[in-house]
């Protein structure tokens, strides 16, 4: 996707077009803030939505599966489409027909691709621990052989792609602004508890696990 | 959906089916957790994956669109695929192959169908705004017919639905217990941020705005 591309018909926003964005910085942040995406595809048994885990490498949304797995399967064979959205809070208004919500959602059309030779493969494994956990995969037992035989890593070029968000206040009509009721937003976001150590963990935390906490 | 519904050959689960569960309880409980779900339907250009605010009544999930919305046409049309995430924490295994994710995860299928009828269509809004902001609809300056008219709401049966769940710690290999990484869960939230009035707004926060951080 180039800073300016333009929206293909499939990919362009119809519903509040003015809340859509086509430039890669935005498309980029609302990915690599996702730990997951959901995906469409259709099968002989009509269309599936499965949520996924996702990482993002340049211009490229990867995930990875089983070998064997029916969505692997046909994510290879047609055309999907793959959707992340952040919930950033709900949009009180004075009306009832006026709320909204905040919201950025990213959506990605197109084929996936194999990811099949073996460097590759591993390198974007790697940069799927690096995301979960910075350092990490310097420290864990690395992959074998049979379990990157196991695993299929595919990835979605993300060239044909749109994003709509919608940030801020409500937007109320004039003759509704002194209706006598609150308005704002309830806003929400994603917290970080305390890490739960494995009680048969008798190593101590690295940095990324003692700064988890937020 | 009954408390001991079997799963049909379309919604039954498939991978990590030890994590699958098919009973009313677990289901609306997902969905009663959330603010969005994400809809997959095909047309013409093939299958999109739209996010989208939804609530639930009964044993049916809700949505509501613009009249003249893409996705309201097609979901009445032909079958969908309705699916929620929340994602509950990213499980740190001693193997970078067990590592995992902690979820609760539904998903619907069928057909949706049109609520035509007046009163169910504004009972419906009305439930909604009572899972956004309890006591809300009785402050707000309520829906007028120019805009139930503009506002479609569809429904679909939760009868045909599978939920899949991951909790607890890393499932180690036996032969990786010794490795000296350290391993457990770092865990994720929703939290609710401070509410942020509209800065036109001189109304007191009433309980639900008053409540809402944590």
């Amino acid at each position: 996707m180039s800073e300016a591309a333009s929206p293909t018909d499939r990919s362009r926003v119809r519903r509040s077009a003015d809340n859509a964005r086509y430039d890669a910085a935005t498309l980029h942040a609302i990915i690599d803030d996702a730990y997951l995406c959901h995906i469409a595809f259709s099968d002989g048994a009509g269309v599936h939505c499965i949520p996924t885990a996702c990482w993002r490498e340049g211009g490229h949304l990867y995930l990875h599966g089983s070998n064997g797995s029916r969505m692997v399967k046909r994510l290879l064979e047609s055309d999907a489409c793959v959707s992340i959205t952040h919930l950033d809070g709900l949009v009180m208004a004075r009306s009832a027909f006026n709320h909204s919500m905040n919201y950025r959602s990213a959506m990605v059309y197109g084929r996936f691709e194999l990811v099949d030779d073996e460097a590759a493969k591993r390198h974007a494994m790697e940069a799927f621990m690096e995301k979960l956990a910075p350092g990490r995969q310097a420290e864990v037992r690395p992959g074998n052989d049979k379990e990157y035989a196991a695993t299929t890593v595919l990835r979605i070029d993300l060239a044909e792609a749109a994003c709509k968000m919608r940030t801020g206040g409500p937007n109320d009509d004039a003759q509704d602004m002194a209706w006598p009721v609150w308005a704002g937003v309830l806003p929400f976001a994603r917290s970080q508890p305390a890490p739960v150590a494995d009680p048969a963990c008798g190593v101590g935390a690295p940095e990324y696990v003692r700064s988890w906490q937020k």
